[in-house]
């Protein structure tokens, strides 16, 4: 008998027969997620179907010392959802309820496992709005969301999930159910658990139901592409937009390496002088739109651009998306291995940090294509190799990139969390001090460590993972 | 020789002499804030010139277990910056600096002594812009606004302070300087502490340096005044407004008991059958506002009202904000006592809420205006007396509301935080546990509880207090 078969007993008398899952070719499936994190499959997974249930295996589980892993939709790509203790997968696959839309109080009310687009779906069919769309959205759920604190494209204008989070109901590590946060937008009772909740990465509770605040439906969308000789031009674009007084709800740059790889693999017209592409997004009162979008082209003018191409419909729209949404995908194909970090510099240091890679990737002989959030900062910097024995020079690379990222004034990532892969580098940007802090918060909220053990702090993954 | 002596010599002793000030006088003046608090001298002040001071104050008071009380501007509405444990007032009128604005990276880093307003008027001369606008913008300061997550009438559009602050520099209880969050507009490295710590009051860390996000200033604003003839008019008005896709920068509400105040002190013509009056302010680009201005006209007419006053500039839009901005003082003058409650409810109930008062007040003899911020539901309920043996009915009077705040899905508190004069009523909103955990919390920045003792939790409070 395992040491943990008697939480498992005790789970099965308490969620009836058949609920505890422990057929090996099931819980392979939840042995990884998104990320290049190896496969470590739980002992156990139970695919809970409300609060309650999630208290009863948080109390068990409390009980036993069986560490817990939470799985939303799975497309993390830090390793959140890689259970690296084993234990027990709390899956909330079947917990997809759209609980309410207040259209008045533009208010939604979601379980964990909705799909972001779904959401999407549903709130745009009321003409209402919530913006965040990090590119997974058509698999990826707001649980997950909301531990990661999700952004995408349109945070730029928008901000990125926690700042659409009111309230929260959890469950906590021993197995209390709590609300936490509010049902309206403004609200300062207490302490602001809810901010600390969203983004913690399963770490200091489990998410059983989301308020989400909502906005109206904007009223028109238009996208540039614009082409550009250089980076320095297109840093000079985004900067001039913005000091335009334009606050566009998307700002995405391509750089040199990776037009390479888009060019032959899109029917839109990019030159072979082009060694950037912005896609720049407006939206709001379609009036409004046609003054907004003249004064963007004459800030990508006069920063250089050398063609701008506009389109104002969806499928137009979709055609010059189409290379930015394939793009993670279109990468992965050249090589055999991938690792793509987000990285986040003040947005005037891009081209800097784009310099400083091109520069990591001539002497590492490593491709590092980048792409990403230009308006915000938050730049994909991916590496991509064929031969294992490079893995060594990989790792010297990502570290490099990191500390060029701190000296300018950046942060380790922008969306995907530190989860397994970046828990190694986080002493690069956080102080000592800061770490011990934020480990006493995750003690307080997890005596037992049983949260998704192994996340964020280079000690903890360590016990598990080695040194990356 | 009194207990706190020991600790007073070794701030002078680490500070200069001269520098640990125990004037009576100058202690009177940081005995209250602008709340109902009854003054509670300190025994000591520092008026602390830099970080590094401030860190010298925390590591010696907690030598010697000395409350400390952080003090901003002073404006506070809840009793936040009153040391009613005592010991050392720690002021930062001298922290006034604002260290940079950078104008690509939309950011500005200033020291908690800086006024809003001055704020406000650096980064407009430079075509920027910060949202957060609570009343008493001329003399608040950055360092109160982050304790107590300041809003305003502009928080309907653009959220409040949390959502602007990017980073802190804070001292925590035992001495230590620790930087918080970042200096980029997206980061999810690690738990979002900085969000902890904005809103908390003064009970977790003081602040020393705050790094703000920045806006591109919005190129034209258009105000609206709006007569209706009863509050669901009015409740009609707001929603129909945002139903419209219109996110307005503000939509504020007068009700009819304010109306009643306001109508001899105003040359603004409001005719006696308005019983309820908006004001809606626009902005963005000068084109769209106009397209905007006629639909939001549309809706507001739609919903009933009988007049609309439109301006565009400057001097007559202030005509129009003047009434709004100094009810606070018209109220006050009506009456000995005042006490101003700012409850959130969802906007859809906002009626309901007003609804609930003017039975409360019909029933208590308390005279009950309100107005506030409708766009986002956050309410300011006046309480009006002149009789203090009329204060129990004033207590339950407020307890009922409360109450009825709760029931309608609301919150106890917008923009005002909890201190020390909301605290009793902490346990109407939060269940036990959700308490218990906020003081695990609190307990593990501040284990020998001397920063801003007394504040937020029933039970602290009620040590130096009393039930309220």
């Amino acid at each position: 008998m395992s040491t943990i078969d008697p939480a498992l007993i005790a789970l099965e008398r308490a969620l009836g027969s058949g609920r505890v899952i422990t057929d090996p070719d099931v819980l392979a499936s939840y042995a990884v997620d998104e990320s290049e994190v190896p496969p470590h499959p739980p002992e156990a997974a139970v695919r809970v179907k409300e609060a309650r249930e999630v208290a009863d295996v948080m109390r068990i589980c409390s009980e036993h010392a069986v560490p817990v892993t939470p799985r939303a939709g799975g497309t993390g790509r830090t390793g959140g959802a890689v259970p690296l203790a084993g234990g027990v997968v709390l899956a909330f696959e079947q917990m997809t309820r759209i609980k309410g839309i207040e259209e008045e109080d533009l208010i939604a009310v979601v379980e964990p496992g909705v799909v972001l687009g779904e959401l999407h779906r549903a709130v745009e069919a009321l003409g209402l709005f919530y913006p965040p769309d990090p590119n997974s959205l058509a698999s990826c759920t707001l649980g997950g969301n909301v531990a990661e604190n999700a952004g995408g494209p349109r945070a730029l204008r928008y901000g990125c999930t926690r700042d659409y989070v009111l309230g929260l109901r959890v469950v906590t590590a021993d197995g209390t159910e709590l609300s936490v946060g509010k049902r309206t937008v403004k609200g300062v009772t207490g302490y602001d658990l809810t901010s600390l909740l969203v983004g913690s990465e399963g770490t200091l509770a489990i998410t059983t139901e989301i308020t989400l605040k909502l906005l109206p439906k904007p009223e028109s969308v238009v996208t540039m592409m614009v082409l550009l000789p250089d980076l320095v031009s297109a840093g000079r674009a985004v900067t001039g937009v913005l000091r335009r007084g334009i606050l566009p709800r998307c700002m995405e740059l391509l750089d040199e390496a990776t037009l390479a790889i888009v060019r032959p693999e899109t029917s839109l017209p990019i030159s072979e002088a082009a060694r950037a592409l912005l896609l720049i997004e407006l939206d709001g009162e379609a009036g409004a739109l046609e003054t907004q979008l003249e004064r963007a082209g004459n800030a990508v003018m006069e920063a250089g651009a050398s063609d701008v191409l506009v389109a104002r419909h969806g499928g137009e729209r979709d055609k010059l998306w189409a290379a930015r949404r394939e793009l993670s995908r279109a990468l992965r194909k050249r090589a055999r291995y991938k690792l793509a970090e987000d990285v986040v510099v003040p947005r005037s240091r891009i081209a800097a940090l784009i310099e400083t890679c091109q520069g990591i990737s001539q002497r590492s002989k490593i491709a590092m294509p980048s792409y990403g959030h230009a308006g915000d900062g938050n730049i994909h910097v991916n590496f991509l190799w064929n031969d294992p024995s490079e893995e060594p020079v990989v790792h010297a690379a990502i570290e490099e990139m990191f500390k060029a990222v701190i000296a300018l004034g950046g942060t380790l990532t922008g969306e995907h969390g530190i989860g397994v892969l970046k828990a190694p580098f986080l002493p690069l940007e956080q102080a000592p001090e800061l770490i011990a802090l934020q480990e006493r918060v995750k003690t307080l909220f997890d005596p037992k460590n049983i949260l998704n053990p192994g996340k964020i702090f280079p000690s903890h993954v360590a016990k598990f993972h080695g040194a990356c």
